[in-house]
């Protein structure tokens, strides 16, 4: 480690600690901490794992307030004794004031002030990127993955400090342009999102998630529970806090780039200048993939176009330069068009198109770097970007990208989905106001309170007709329902209903009650639902045969609307999670969710509502009046209200919630109180 | 280009021919092809387009055989000259024996013989690839997109040689082991199948096409022709004849390279043998994406791996070999681990996850090159492959992929997606029979010509009942109906055909007609019948005015079952293709529909109904009977058959085609008759 701490070029005084002490590099080695002649800024512990509690308290009381633990073994061992060493480390720390980051970690690079404390070489590339991570490969890979850095932090088994302290550091250090993280997970999922939330307004955030594919094995009792999936919860989060989301370490690679090359983007309109029609038309599928658009070129821009093309040769966009450059020189006809696209006000970036087949040196014609350059330093309000081919890209990439002002892309679905981003940050997330959840009171959780302290009391942790009265109690419409324990009683409450009404089984076992024939709807008269209950009763015992059954619910039937799901979960990382969808067995078949994390404003609660593909049929599809999508986000906002004041309610579902022109009312729903919960 | 020819060394005889005359790089210009001294292999013609129909006559009467036309500005042009040039050059060629490539080509590359006719430089890098395409960068740009090239077909405008003779001639070149495609679009999408599907079984077929984001805007009147734009066609086609589609070109490089190194794969559990747990958890989150397993380790790769690790580590796979590298040595521990791995009968392929920090030659302690290459060697049944990561990926990669035994990736989803293709390949389509649709005689279709002529007599195009009869004489069940001009015959029909009954709207300009209120579900006896009679008139007209009203149809009210949608329609390349998806509002929400090109087996109608996600619905989903799916795949088969065998049907739907426990039965259909084709 010492040989890389002096690789790395830092000037300050280093102090090596060994019992056995002796000289090191030339440098003097201390038997102990205690015996270093002065405070240090930062201690960096690699010893066997047993040790090193006693060394980090060691090195607290000598004043020391930064200390990086390199050794592994501690919570990331599947032994007993790693853990517990790691409580151990974490005690001896407490109170003394000082940081740990670790153990198992790289620890720190800094090559601004050329800092590090990894023991592994790495080739040090100095970029205005920041990193932090969960595994040390990302620093050491920085070259790579974030094309350079600057400052990096690997939080490792983060003992003490996490994501949100270092993110915190890194959004307040003005050197830095763009953050990048690698997750696996995180503990205090909230305060990331705040923390985040206010970065993302400076800088962009671009995040790899890795370990999505585990979340899906998690088990959950209710229906929107076992949609939820942590990956999905922290896509959610994700968009809430302006986290960019990368799919991979070739996505994070790109976009670094594209971030620290182009300040910004005027909008989505697309030029494609194009040594080829094919590649123009990859190009063109490439926008309708990632959300850019196909520029239409202005007048102006087509009769300069016009001007060098062959008389037989429509202008368009994508435009062919080819035949043009045969009789004009190819270099000529590109920067021409260049600047002309370039001065369009019809488009907001150009994406040229020119391949690599030699050594630049070797094929000068068709070098396209001096003319890109000129082209992108008249105009660097607007991002000029190169997709190029050939086995000799990456020695043309290194001479155009020399100047810092253009990208070269190896595909045009990478160049378009990285401007695509770019739009993104700068319209969508760096202007967006920090979104401030909705202010009102929370319903008045007094009532609330009372029906779930009494359903404890009585030993009850799955409600069913209790959830409708919560519901109703914070202000959600619930359709009327009466309890019949006899047929006869099933009647009398269909006649104060009103008839035709709906029948359901009434257990608290029972989630699915269709599945079982515990629903029958449209029951027109006395004789139907006498019949009904009888038949009901005795379909569900055959198919449900443990469930104990108190009777049944009766309610007034109400065809039409929109069945819909809206459901809330405990995220263990995030806490009270929003679930929305179409309801019925769609939501199963389709998956057709969103997901936010509570609580929400309107807006997000309308953007939740519109990323899903049923939206189409609250908006009035095929001949269906449209629905009342104001009264609908104003329920959805209000149940992230109910969660967030009451922390008992471990799981909720209202299923189906009805969403009709006149708003929207909850005929069935299910909460669970926790200290219940299903089993994980 | 003569400068091109000469320089990629082909060492035959050339003649260069001019009007000019008089000597070009010391050979002398002939002043027409008639003055060549003897019949020449290859014509290359470059000349200005109006003289090229002549040349093109001239070298085919000279005896030459073989003609490629360089020129562009022919149908490729936005004039009217450009397609009238062309065809008069096809007219001039025909019947003289002689074959031509181009117009608008840079025609062939052979760097098996050192011959081609490219007029621009490019990097020759010699592999046991071929390319066919539409656009010359492919070929000029090999060296990255296939890793290289021996065969390369530019067809241009193909106004001859197309994809199918050039695909025809490379499958059945020996030397080729891998072919690629660069597909706009075709003209004989049959005939391409038919080659494909033969060549398949050979050497891979990786197909990038392009132009897929236009199809989308094809309109069509019917329900399914509007949902199944030619993209969805072109990856049914090429799934039916055992074409693998890359997305983009870097997924063309990486699987070139995946088929060229490696023979074969015995399955899809996967190893990963990893530097880093961190990077161990992603390549398991890709295995998850592209459908490998993660393998789990026999007892004796767990002891193996055991002996060496440190105490308070587990083995897994990921095996994390870094802490007992720490203390063993990287490279041995690596070597012992890859070679366990390779060794266990439960694994089939593995990933070796290390990075590439320095240059290799600057650390050799992570120099896997060698390590790597000795365990692929000594089991070359099973794929190696390597995730590599850091400043000099590049380098290291070039190091380790020397021997042609490793491929070195650049993410862990490129190394997981590529091996589970080359899984797809040897698995899926390489060993799978050629599949032969069902032979049976297709359904005897005097009766149903009989029905198309009455109706085209009539005038009439747009068929409703009519296509119920046609269903029923091609043995498809229908479910009964009636028509009825007033309530009064709707009464009579509903007594006859036993109630409760179903009530539509007749009317040949309705295709929608639950969208006008069209539709009356559940009519239980006469004055329900008559009722809704009454209000369906009323309603439809108000909705609807224009539309021709001539009564209604009386059905049997058959309420479960699933919904599905059946449907034919022609595509301009591919003929009559079959369109398969759940039914109802949630066709057009999902677009949850599969498609296969007529004629299809009973297998590949299986597959078309499995790959829908709302097969579930047929599996017993939820509690439902499940349904009868050997019927439905028999009904599918079936209208593959009738539309090859009456090509005046130019588009079809059942819909809704209710499927039960007990078999399929069409409720409505509607067929349109060609001539009358819906305007594109």
């Amino acid at each position: 480690m010492l040989d890389q701490v002096l690789a790395g070029g830092y000037r300050g005084r280093i102090y090596p600690v060994n019992p056995r002490g002796g000289e090191l590099r030339g440098l003097p080695v201390y038997r102990s901490v205690a015996d270093i002649p002065e405070t240090v800024d930062l201690a960096v512990i690699s010893t066997p794992r047993t040790v090193v509690p006693e060394i980090v308290e060691e090195c607290a009381k000598r004043g020391i307030k930064a200390i990086v633990v390199i050794t592994q073994g501690f919570a990331d061992a599947s032994d007993a004794d790693g853990p517990r060493l790691q409580e151990e480390m974490v005690r001896r720390l407490a109170g003394t004031g000082a940081r740990l980051i670790g153990p198992n970690t790289i620890g720190v690079i800094n090559l601004y002030e050329r800092v590090n404390t990894s023991f592994i070489g790495f080739e040090r590339v100095p970029a205005d990127t920041a990193m932090i991570c969960q595994s040390g490969i990302f620093l050491l890979a920085a070259a790579e993955f974030t094309c350079g850095l600057g400052l990096g932090v690997d939080i490792g088994n983060a003992a003490d400090v996490d994501f949100n302290q270092a993110l915190q550091t890194l959004g307040e250090d003005g050197r830095v342009r763009v953050i990048n993280l690698h997750m696996e997970g995180i503990r205090d999922g909230r305060r990331f999102m705040a923390v985040a939330g206010r970065v993302s307004r400076h800088k962009p955030l671009l995040c790899l998630k890795t370990g999505r594919s585990e979340a899906g094995a998690r088990a959950a009792g209710s229906h929107s529970g076992s949609l939820a999936g942590e990956d999905h919860v922290f896509s959610a989060a994700f968009r809430q806090c302006g986290v960019l989301r990368v799919r991979d370490v070739e996505e994070m690679h790109y976009l670094n780039k594209t971030f620290l090359t182009y300040p910004a983007i005027p909008g989505r309109r697309l030029a494609v200048i194009t040594i080829s029609g094919g590649a123009g038309i990859a190009a063109v599928d490439a926008c309708a993939d990632y959300g850019l658009e196909v520029a239409a070129f202005s007048r102006e821009t087509k009769e300069k176009l016009a001007a060098v093309f062959p008389a037989w040769m429509e202008v368009g966009n994508p435009a062919d330069i080819w035949p043009a450059g045969m009789s004009r020189g190819y270099l000529e006809v590109l920067e021409l068009a260049l600047d002309a696209a370039l001065a369009d006000p019809q488009v907001d970036a150009v994406l040229a198109v020119s391949p690599a087949y030699l050594k630049p040196e070797d094929d000068p014609r068709l070098d396209i770097s001096a003319a890109v350059n000129r082209a992108a330093a008249r105009r660097p309000d607007k991002p000029l970007a190169v997709w190029s081919f050939g086995a000799h890209r990456g020695e043309l990439a290194a001479r155009v990208e020399e100047a810092g002002r253009v990208v070269v892309y190896p595909s045009p679905e990478r160049a378009v989905a990285s401007l695509a981003a770019l739009y993104r940050y700068y319209h969508e997330i760096k202007t967006a106001p920090v979104p401030v959840p909705d202010a009102r009171p929370v319903p008045d959780s007094a009532p609330v309170e009372r029906i779930l302290a009494a359903a404890r009391r009585a030993g009850r942790t799955d409600l069913h007709t209790e959830a409708l009265e919560v519901l109703r109690a914070c202000g959600i419409p619930v359709l009327p329902w009466q309890h019949a324990a006899d047929a006869a009683q099933a009647v009398r409450a269909a006649e104060q209903l009103g008839y035709p009404v709906v029948m359901k089984i009434d257990s608290p076992e029972i989630s699915h009650k269709s599945d079982v024939g515990g629903v029958m709807v449209d029951l027109a008269d006395a004789a139907a639902v006498t019949a009904a209950y009888d038949e009901m009763m005795r379909t569900v015992k055959k198919r449900a045969p443990r469930a104990p059954i108190s009777g049944v619910i009766i309610q007034p039937y109400r065809p039409g609307g929109v069945e819909i799901i809206l459901g809330a979960k405990r995220d263990p990382s995030f806490g009270p999670v929003l679930v929305y969808g179409l309801g019925g067995i769609y939501t199963e078949l389709f998956r057709d969710v969103s997901f936010r994390i509570a609580p929400i404003t309107r807006e997000e609660a309308l953007q939740m509502i519109r990323e899903t593909r049923s939206c189409r049929l609250l908006g009035g599809f095929r001949g269906r009046p449209a629905a009342d999508l104001d009264a609908l986000a104003e329920l959805v906002v209000r149940l992230g209200q109910l969660v967030i004041a009451c922390p008992e309610i471990a799981e909720m579902d209202i299923n189906p919630l009805l969403v009709g022109p006149h708003g929207a009312v909850a005929v069935d729903a299910r909460i669970t109180i926790a200290g219940a919960l299903t089993p994980a």
